[in-house]
């Protein structure tokens, strides 16, 4: 007599109440394929009785390798309809990568998106995969390669058969694998309960707010975190859905949101730098007045917010982990706050207000910061409905604490208004004397200096303080260095503690494969300089 | 290590995130009181530690006796707090009532208003009440009537013992009484998921969707259905609360809104209409166009949708029963549709959209409509998270289908967008030869003739069609009746089968105590008088 949160109740709900919505599917070649949510419901429902058919068994998984695609959304609904868990493969991990999560999830079938399958076919060989799926993005003219099967006759190869009311709200629905930027790449199982109040809560004034008169594009792939929860909180909302497929350069964005009317936006800001630069270009027709544009996955630089800023458009921040279903926090303005431009940049570059359905607290030398008065500072806690207890297969278990908080690894603080900022990971903050040093807000004075190309601030391990800042710093080929101005504005804006020891000039900072500055790299550096440094000394002391 | 869905969460969430936003309680005398978020959360710890103190057990009742003011607002989270159900009596009830749900519900303390203590006086002997804690609307001179004690004597007593987590979303936090129009009241108890997950989809945008940028004032009494939830979604969504005290009459409300500028307020039609006569009178300086009002408790009129609409102020409906927490439906318009003043008057005048925590269906003949195509009318049954399953002692089980559905006794039907409208309470509607007719629908008709001023269509049971409809119609004094003209509006309106069978003219319409048409005592009337002529029929049919 329960009435469960589970999934098949949002298709239900947007069939039933949202039935004539539209959602747009772009295919690579920039056309477009328009169905309804009722269209949507039906597939869905025949997709998961196709499954049921072939034999899946309750909490089997069934992967995914694809872009954002009406296809992908059928897969979003069906697989957690039949009783299975989606599993959204990272189309950016390594073959031997795709091949290891895969088995590491034990996916018994798999529906490939046509364009990818040349990627797929660098892991199938590895795999224990039963059963493919193509996705065919053009008309589909039945023919597939060996080993391969229809994505649209395995969809209509269903008997009628009527699904069953799904029961239980703990269930798994969903799987992700985190970046793993150490070791292997973990799995995090979300439930139904999870996604439906994740979802629930995007729809809510604290979250995206999105409803019947929106157009939600999610520029941020399918294959990661759920897209956020768009799929699920846009349709369960009743907003128009447009589905871009691979393309999400600014051009085509940009051709998108005049063409659909597009009213709200997510992605990294990757993808949004790139879309400022096509609107600096000034070959954009149409404004953009109506848009706003989610921005999550890494912290905005202040000049992207500035950049679209001048243009109306209203840009936010999302807070969240592979671990959280998708946000914790938003950086929605409060009245009476951010009424100047640069107030409002001042709080847009926060990770925001925890949503009503998480909770964040900080944690300095083994307790809980007050969340009151001063701005407490310490590595961020979270838990809520959302949030994972686990990983797959129990690895790590040490990510959580035993009253079942979440560490995230970084540290951050709350202000007076009970935004949360994330002050750096926790591995790469700063501590001399016992007081945190935040390297970021060091290098952002530094980039103020027009002859620095690029800085990265960095710990040196020191005999008497612990650690010490220590400053790398590049500058641009064209203009004249000036450290005395550097030195200047640091002293003028930090405390004298925070004035890092050294400055050391590099023509080009080490990156990461994904792109970061590879502080790891620099901090090995100094750390190997250092223990000469120590060694020495602790030579002199011993005589 | 779950994270429930308690509503010592959402005061956690309003004190941490939205701390400095404010509550403005008002005082019978026109004078405020205004505190914060982060005031109402300590006060409310007090009141919930004080409670423990005083031997409150697990899932006990402590009933209010109030109006909306801010010691009320502090029961409804503090009482919950400690592990009770916060009984909410309706000051409206006779004393013997009051009585009656009191004893019934085996409420141990009872917190009332100053200003409401006569009314208590009479009630008061009836009942078992152990502790009364009068809150003082003035300032509180410590002198209290016999038997009773000071509500912030009460309140200050607690030690600051810290309170324990909640860990079952399912306990009770929260109980209210039915009307009860036949028979005696009956008790819904609300549990902590159900109110949790009301006031999350009230923020969302298939709800209220209001925020922190948004000042609510619930005209609608906190004695009733838990003010439709606001006091839990408004304080949860970080909007300012507005608390309006006894007087909602359209000046006082009008001095607030101007005054508070004030964005949403939610009440009953005669509330609106007394707003609007108030407009009319042309005393009101300030503009009303940042307004939302949500009418519901009752279907409101065209005309009172039309009125407001004049001033810009976007009215809408919001549909539900005190044994559905609050609201199920929620009359948002949808783009493309209600772009005229005269559509968007039809769409508001239905009850809405179900929210995606419920779901409506029609039953005709034992089966469950399609809702798919043509629009299906039926008997309207819902369930949802917010959905009770059973009164209070387990009064009335056939309220319940068997596969846990509310049967609301009301017909109604689905259109193609998926607005549920409510034809008629079950009751009231006619089967004509198989065949349902709409009395409402007649009634509006007969009504636009203007030397109408009132008029009621009912059954008259029918040997030959089952039933047929017969209007009752009271000419306004002052104009010449017309009756063809009334029938020729209806002949071009309906088909045939719904034209009235017989037009009588009445000088007043009987009223039920809650100023409705008395139906019942005209459906007797016109009974008594057929069966008078079915007496003799089948006389004649026995010869």
């Amino acid at each position: 007599m329960d009435f469960e949160l589970t999934l098949d109740k949002v298709l239900r709900h947007a069939e039933a109440v949202h039935g004539d919505q539209e959602i747009v599917s772009c295919r690579p070649d920039g056309t477009q394929d328009r169905y309804h949510f009722r269209d949507l419901a039906q597939r869905a429902r025949k997709l998961a009785a196709a499954l049921l058919e072939a034999g899946l068994q309750p909490g089997e998984r069934v992967a995914s390798l694809m872009w954002n695609n009406s296809a992908h959304l059928e897969a979003y609904y069906a697989v957690p309809l039949a009783g299975g868990i989606l599993h959204t493969v990272n189309v950016r991990f390594r073959p031997e990568e795709i091949a290891y999560v895969l088995n590491d999830a034990g996916s018994r079938f798999l529906i490939v998106d046509d364009i990818l399958l040349d990627l797929w076919a660098k892991a199938a060989q590895a795999c224990t995969v039963e059963r493919v799926f193509v996705h065919a993005y053009e008309r589909d003219d039945g023919t597939c390669a060996d080993g391969t099967e229809s994505y649209s006759d395995f969809l209509n190869s269903a008997s009628s058969v009527p699904l069953r009311e799904l029961t239980d709200e703990r269930a798994g629905a969903t799987l992700c694998y985190t970046g793993g930027t150490t070791g292997r790449p973990k799995g995090v199982v979300y439930s139904h309960r999870a996604l439906f109040l994740h979802a629930l809560t995007e729809m809510s004034s604290s979250g995206f707010a999105y409803g019947v008169n929106d157009v939600v594009l999610p520029a941020v792939p399918m294959f990661h975190v759920n897209a956020w929860g768009i799929p699920y909180s846009a349709i369960m909302s009743g907003a128009k859905l447009i589905l871009p497929g691979p393309s999400v350069n600014g051009a085509a964005l940009h051709r998108l949101v005049a063409k659909e009317n597009v009213t709200f936006m997510a992605g990294v800001p990757t993808v949004w730098s790139n879309f400022l630069e096509f609107l600096n270009e000034g070959k954009a027709e149409n404004s953009c007045q109506d848009l706003r544009i989610l921005t999550g996955g890494a912290a905005p630089h202040k000049a992207l917010i500035e950049g679209l800023d001048r243009y109306n458009i209203k840009i936010f921040q999302g807070w969240g982990m592979t671990e959280t279903s998708g946000v914790v926090a938003v950086s929605q303005l409060k009245p009476n706050l951010g009424k100047a431009p640069q107030d409002r940049t001042s709080i847009l570059t926060k990770q925001g207000l925890p949503l009503p359905i998480a909770q964040v607290r900080l944690v300095e030398d083994g307790a809980v910061s007050s969340n009151r008065g001063m701005r407490p500072v310490g590595a961020i806690e979270v838990r809520g409905t959302s949030v994972t207890g686990s990983y797959l297969h129990g690895l790590k278990p040490e990510k959580w604490t035993a009253d079942g908080w979440l560490r995230t690894g970084d540290i951050g603080e709350i202000d007076e208004f009970g935004y949360l900022t994330i002050l750096e990971r926790e591995e790469d903050l700063i501590k001399s004397g016992g007081e945190w040093i935040v390297p970021r807000d060091i290098e952002d004075v530094i980039m103020e200096n027009k002859w620095v190309e690029a800085c990265a601030v960095v710990a040196r391990p020191d005999l008497r303080w612990g650690e010490r800042p220590v400053a790398f710093v590049v500058p641009a080929g064209d203009q004249p260095t000036d450290w005395s101005s550097v030195k200047e504005t640091l002293e003028a804006r930090f405390p004298r503690y925070w004035l890092p020891d050294d400055f050391i000039p590099q023509s080009a900072l080490p990156c990461t494969s994904l792109g970061k500055i590879d502080r790891k790299k620099l901090k090995q550096q100094l750390l190997e300089a250092a223990e000469d440094v120590l060694a020495c000394h602790g030579d002199t002391e011993g005589n």
